[in-house]
């Protein structure tokens, strides 16, 4: 199966901890990195992960609080010194732009590579981003500030030859390029062979779903529905409830019931508030609504299968 | 003996490593601390560190590469999450003040202290911070950008009282504050007892000097005179002469004859090039010219003796 890969670089919040470092993740896709969100360390995680610098072209920035974002100055610094030439591009709130440019001038003189940014609307659900191997969508958040979350929609791979039915009809090699992308062979004797009998369907795409920082809100759920892997903030445990909503922050229970009605396969819980010692309070607390939740761990990455 | 301790925070260079932190270091003298150079991940070494958030009011910055500064908005951002009120002096190269402020707008809007820029001449000697425990001095350094090592000098300490002789000559306490300023005392009898028979002196005042960046530089020399521990960078080994040249960083072998030169008690050597794996052949090589030396290292801390 084509690599599909979610790798924790931090899931902790604003502030610091001796366990956690701030927000970012990288989705490796068939070897292309993208990086969503970059907190403060974020590269140091990232040459922890062993994951390779230059296969990382996009960072997607969910919202422009510091522990999203603290840490771009310091892997475009990095990627400059590393001899890079290939762009890189920024997806985030159009306000970054502006915020970076006198950084980048003065701290990067003599950069070898562009950096290109992209507005994003936080307010749509809109493709942001498209290749070959997948497509990256926004889900407008609700948070203190404009904010979305991002969803990678793998595209389909080609159906599987059966090779024992190509030997069969004793179909030649150049045909099989275009069975796999879904025709019918006709013999030489005029017979059409569908292609449901040449080939067995690929694994239906896969999808992961990066929801933070949002409040509890019902209305990602059609968005985010049956994803493989939905990644929700979880800041709070339900004793914190005054606290979640104030601060536009989601609690453990609240995110296992986003997950539990969007029926999705799987919840990973992060974003966890410093004021927690052990997290696996709010593991139970998401667990009892939606039992197959795991804990955002920093150097955790989860295969998409 | 009242407290003079440096905290290794970060020792690495530029290229994040999975060993190292970018620079910064915090001096604790007497319950007082002060940053030096705040690196990217220094608030989450500083909150390793278990040293008091709230006792550092004073940060210096020896020069404008990302290296030395990329923390800085992580730890006024935590700062002010924290409630912080108290002022935050800023030590560094003028043109920070105006890079940060946009981002202190942005992304620390509300917060509750003041963050205060105090310009440092790179060029020049000078005493940049003054209270009754330290005076902190700027050493011009040489490097690609306008850099400046910091000097601690320690104020001197109130001789000790003798126990014995304030009984013996039945001084009364009310006298004694001025006895262990230096002042003589005068018996009812109109005898002058000087102040050397009541008193033994205090330690001599320690000073610590941190040299980073530079290319070897002997014009240092002078005002680093018998320090009690030099921090200074060694970058490079030997075999990396003319790329220490090139980049103005020193090789450890020139650490060590500078801290010989100097007649410094201890040496220690930092600021190592990602391309080391095992910093021994550094420590090795400045040993080689000056045996006591020791390795920087994240989490470390040395009493000033």
């Amino acid at each position: 199966m084509e690599k599909f890969e979610v790798h924790i670089l931090g899931c902790g919040s604003a502030l610091p901890t001796t366990k956690h470092f701030a927000s970012s993740q990288v989705v490796n896709i068939r070897e292309k990195l993208f990086m969503i969100d970059c907190g403060e360390g974020a590269q140091l995680q990232l040459r922890k992960s062993k994951l390779k610098f230059s296969r990382l072209n996009h960072i997607f920035i969910s919202h422009l609080h510091g522990d999203h974002c603290f840490g771009l100055m310091g892997l475009i610094s990095t990627f400059s010194m590393l001899g890079r030439t290939a762009d890189l591009h920024i997806h985030a709130p159009k306000e970054l732009e502006k915020l970076l440019t006198p950084h980048l001038q003065f701290f990067c003189k003599g950069i070898g590579y562009k950096v290109l940014f992209h507005s994003v609307d936080t307010q749509q659900q809109a493709c942001i981003y498209e290749d070959r191997s997948v497509t990256i969508y926004s889900i407008p958040m609700k948070h203190r500030i404009p904010c979305n979350g991002f969803l990678f929609v793998e595209k389909a791979t080609p159906n599987h030859i059966r090779r024992d039915m190509i030997d069969f009809y004793q179909i030649p090699l150049h045909e099989l390029n275009r069975i796999k992308n879904g025709s019918d062979y006709q013999l030489p004797d005029g017979t059409y062979i569908p292609n449901e009998r040449l080939t067995t369907p690929s694994s239906p795409p896969r999808k992961y779903a990066y929801c933070s920082d949002t409040i509890y809100n019902q209305n990602i759920i059609e968005q985010i529905k049956g994803v493989d892997l939905l990644f929700h903030e979880a800041t709070f445990a339900e004793s914190e409830m005054a606290r979640a909503k104030e601060t536009f922050h989601t609690t453990a229970s609240q995110a296992g019931k986003i997950a539990s009605e969007a029926q999705v396969k799987q919840l990973m819980i992060g974003h966890f508030s410093a004021r927690y010692d052990d997290e696996n309070a709010l593991l139970t607390e998401a667990q009892a609504i939606f039992p197959n939740t795991i804990l955002a761990k920093e150097n955790l990455y989860i295969k998409l299968e």
